[in-house]
């Protein structure tokens, strides 16, 4: 859930930052302090929605008198020329908020759009695509609501939520079963614990070792489905590397559960949603 | 400049978003306390570099005993497999640290990385690149610092250092002359004013009345090159709408001052940049 | 405009610091829980009205059942005796709240009443009255608006909204000209540029390499006539140093177009404001 | 004492809000980074200093390497042209925080100094010179700091750490006696009682009730010594009212214990000190 | 008072704690969002309710939809069973605030209760009970109030309004009288002294001297009895050292004024309070 | 790892609320500023160390050049008299900030010893002790960490990071399979499931259905027995309810993996820990 707590912060936030110390002195010299108007909100492409919440808020907290009467809910998916939201109110706040309302809808829409073109992509198979912490600073929690918006599923949120051992820590601690002992006695008892293999050789190690979740990392298809074998059901098999649209249905079909790509959340391209102004003369 | 004082808030909620309630429970778990290792950041692609300080920040906020040696400078260029910085420290906090500091080194170079790409396209003329206010929230301060190290110029910082009367302004206000009167009675001697034009008459309009920028928003080549001529150096020239790597030389040459493209901060691609650690086992 | 957001944020603060860890012990004694009172927030000395929405929050944030009328908006003028606001609800919530709210209503409009004296003396010229960042840490905004209040003009926020080159800039950067190349090659193409000149001969450098403005401190007043027939419109000429409400209109009659004071914002008197209770007993 | 925890925090935000998201861009484009330089804090008019400590905070915050030595301290004496401290090291830093610096100390060494003016001229007497909550919201704590140097007393810091009964307290609580009644029953061992008083009746009343200080609000010099010798050393006797230097003695003759003064803390003149650069060229 | 202000502050922290990056798994997964519920908040054990500002807050932070009727307010005794306040609303906010509302409640009633218990305990004396600055740091201002509400008296509530001289200070100071003199230089005429006296002695040097109230910490019975007489009502006494159910009586039967216990704040045990969700199927 | 960045803000918030807005004022009344001392921070009583970096933050906080030596780390058992550190420095800064150091490291062992005394009564078996959610809000992640230094292992940090579907949970849902069902549905794959099991059919039906880990809450000694041998290592067995050192032994003794208390965070006795001040005369 997307509480307005965590909300409130953020956006207001992106508020502060974008009026500064003076405010926005255009739309006090320009527009008259009782004038009204209605605008629609609407994709000029086409994608998935997500953060509709965010927008909302930033048009409130401008104006608590602004409506924002939604259209297409979170996790709908638009063509171009769809309303989004309709908005209405004094036209001082709303040109003001417009910006960061944009700010937070753009960015999270495309991560939305981006994941749920994976998630059709693989839609046929039982695997299902998951993000990384290759996130924003400070925003991870509306990427990750924006890549569950999408059909993704969610990988960590942070370090400490789950054991994750990537190479650096296999090399450190000296291979594959020294880490996962170490981590098994420091887990707390709903810590999960994932490790990366590189070869199916750690892979058996790990598996020998007890594991919930495996990463395989950059492995071809062919080595993703003896990998597959391998594991027979007995941890999850998370593929990550070169995941992309034209990639995502082949490594599916080698029978891992999970897709996992960084670009989702840290290089997707903004969804273009634009704010139609009625009724301004 | 970039202040110390701005970049460690900026970190600070970075990391604590990282560790969360529990911190890094896999290092703690896998990693020994005393284990020192040294790692370098490596670029695994080319680009233009962005954000050392706050990658240095990250880890020093992290553990100050951390040493962090600078090898290229922000705004220097690199080529896959070049070493941007030598890290050297504790093994944990090194390990804790990396991902939050490359979440920003990454996407500030990869804005870095998109400017300078446009930057280099129009060095032939007198036309400079520069960004817009589709942020980031919560950064636009580092992505703005961004576009400068890619050799590209800011546009205002937010809606309060400068008045940017565009087409919703102009609808309500009732036009060009009148958008721009009021704007001059409201603006302090040391703001300026710029205005969006859709048409050589609206241009016309605007020069009359006087202001100190025009945006030309989505304009052909040819009416640039007209618009150019009106304007004949009685105002700054802002080209905006379809600038990319293959259009920026030709519209730079229509003889305007500035290129303005939003995607550089909001859709630009992260500059892939890794860490490889030494003599770990 | 001041938006909520901001004044919410220094209201917050100021209340914060009041209750400290208690809260208001007088007040929990010897007010009854139950007991409403009407007031009136009443000028008892003739002057300017500046930030009625920080008062309004004052009472807000303690008791958002509290009612606060405004009769004498900002930027209105007051005698003594005018009512400003009626506040009717709690006793409790009123009388806790006053002093934070009388806090930044009196020195606001003491900034407000201090530049409309000076707004008043030059009204028959061309020149505007504006302030300086000799401001009260924090509270720059507000004040920044009470002096708009007041007829007065606003110059720069911060460091980072303008160039502004003083004397030691000067020195350092090896004189007015380099200075000013300097600067140009730095700015943004809405940061406005503006250099102090200490002679005629700077200004003339000045001017010849090009610059928005031009700070003309403490010079006499035949050197400021001498300075606006050279400047000639071609820069804004802001005159600085003794400006009081006895030697104004003297300097701005040279045809300066500004003049800057910042005592108006670090040591303006307070507008003597109290609450008058009504129906206590 | 002034915990440079509680300076920190209060610098930190007078920097943020200076630097804006741009930083010092005049400093940053004019300014050499490997340029230093030497500069003196120098009093440009005569007064008491209070507030080095945000002074030097100002200067560390933006630059630890920044030196700052104190040559007159907090509460010391000044004459004009007297250096207070020698500040050196790299030249932007300097030039950047500067501001803040001045806006911190300029204020506060006024408030010191008006407070010494009382102070010194009612040095004969017993009396002292106290503030009160009439102060600037979220600096409190630093202008009570000031009115210490200047040789005064502090009055409650807020609602919470005294109970002090005024007029409208007293006529919602129905008198005199039933609101001291109830301010014992509520106080807590370690929290004193002061009340206003009105006449010598309101006077007499509360001192059989027993009261820790009474507060003698605009009374007359005869009234004032009648209510001494009434009191006589059974409560503290705080006059407030019309206290300036040309009036205080002849009220602290009265025999009073304190005097109390609001514009000290609101409307005092901020004392004139400046940065002489040396070296700079 | 409680204000809002102060309570929100710390319930959004407990809040923001609780719901992490990812708020509320598991009711988001198992609660549908249109299911409503009403609950009874029921004591399970016997007590004195504090805290029911904070319950309410927290269920309205997240859900502002949510009613909470008290049934039993603040201060107010239960018994095992008793509904102490009754919420209704959608059932996922309910479910999701639950925790933090007890997480405060249920201490801080504990501490009612506890204080409550000594309190009664000497209801026959003059004495009253009282807390001290061993509370959980962030949480004072609650605790010092869940001590009223159990019927006790506050002690300071930091180092700042009013002066305790310790052991520590004496044998630094070079004796009680030196301390006092020094503590009465220093304090404004609104701070309290008390100083801790550990022998009869010291407690006549202290009187001699003149002092607000005297700390008798761990004396016996007779010890007590004794400092009483001697003190005869020229200061306050305090006692403090093994104040509990069992030895409050004797303690306060000494004519002491006030018992002081630090385990009322750091180790009273929690009141037990529970929901009862009604028609949940 | 508790790393410094959550500890210091912590520890921040805790010096802010005892200095309030004048700071300590009896130590600078009392103490010379230049006064140096050294002392130990000494066990009154037998226990378990837990949050010795807090307590060095609070020195650190107050003054830098305080030095901090710790004898006895956390996790570190101690007998009474035991020195746990020694701290050098300036008298004023240790005395100021000894209440905040001791306030969270008195608490912290006191949870560190409870744990630690359970951990020890079922040593002989394989359960583990581990905490709930009924923690101090804003001291979460402190609290539990003192838990592990007590030999405790932690349950979920929040509700974000494991799902633990309750009572109300499987009565909203219908039903235990219904629950469990959704929750695969929403569950990441890092996150674990467990369910609250009323009866042996619960529990079948949960392990039917498949799950991570159940609680058995409040089950009799033969219950558990049987619910373990149903379990048959196919999920953790958590039992809950009534754990105290005289029950814990016979209640891991039935072969569960864990033991839950509520009581380690919120009811544990606060562990006596002093500073004793040598050489102060």
């Amino acid at each position: 859930m997307m509480h307005d707590l965590l909300i409130e912060q953020a956006v207001k936030a992106g508020l502060r930052e974008d009026l500064g110390r003076a405010g926005d002195i255009t739309t006090e010299a320009v527009i008259p302090a009782d004038r009204r108007t209605v605008c629609t909100m609407v994709a000029r492409d086409a994608g998935v929605i997500a953060g509709l919440d965010f927008a909302r808020m930033a048009f409130h907290l401008i104006d608590p008198s602004i409506k924002f009467e939604v259209r297409i809910a979170d996790a709908g998916r638009v063509q171009p020329g769809d309303v989004i939201a309709v908005i209405a109110g004094p036209a001082r706040g709303i040109v003001t908020a417009e910006r960061v309302a944009l700010n937070f809808l753009g960015p999270l829409s495309g991560i939305a759009t981006a994941t749920r073109g994976i998630a059709d992509a693989i839609a046929h198979t039982k695997a299902r695509i998951t993000c990384t912490r290759k996130t924003t600073p400070g925003l991870r929690f509306a990427q990750k609501y924006a890549v569950r918006c999408g059909g993704g599923a969610n990988h960590r949120f942070g370090l400490d939520d789950a054991i994750l051992i990537k190479d650096n820590h296999i090399a450190i601690a000296g291979g594959i079963v020294p880490a996962l002992q170490a981590a098994k006695r420091h887990a707390g008892h709903l810590v999960k614990i994932e490790i990366e293999v590189e070869s199916l050789a750690e892979l058996r190690d790990a598996l020998a070792e007890g594991v919930d979740a495996v990463l395989l990392d950059n492995m071809s298809l062919d080595m993703l489905r003896e990998a597959v074998g391998i594991i027979n059901n007995k941890a999850i098999a998370e593929a990550s590397g070169r995941i992309n649209p034209g990639t995502a249905a082949a490594i599916a079909e080698t029978g891992v559960d999970l897709l996992s790509a960084g670009w989702l959340t840290h290089s997707s391209k903004i969804l273009d949603i634009g704010l139609d102004f009625e009724s301004l003369g």
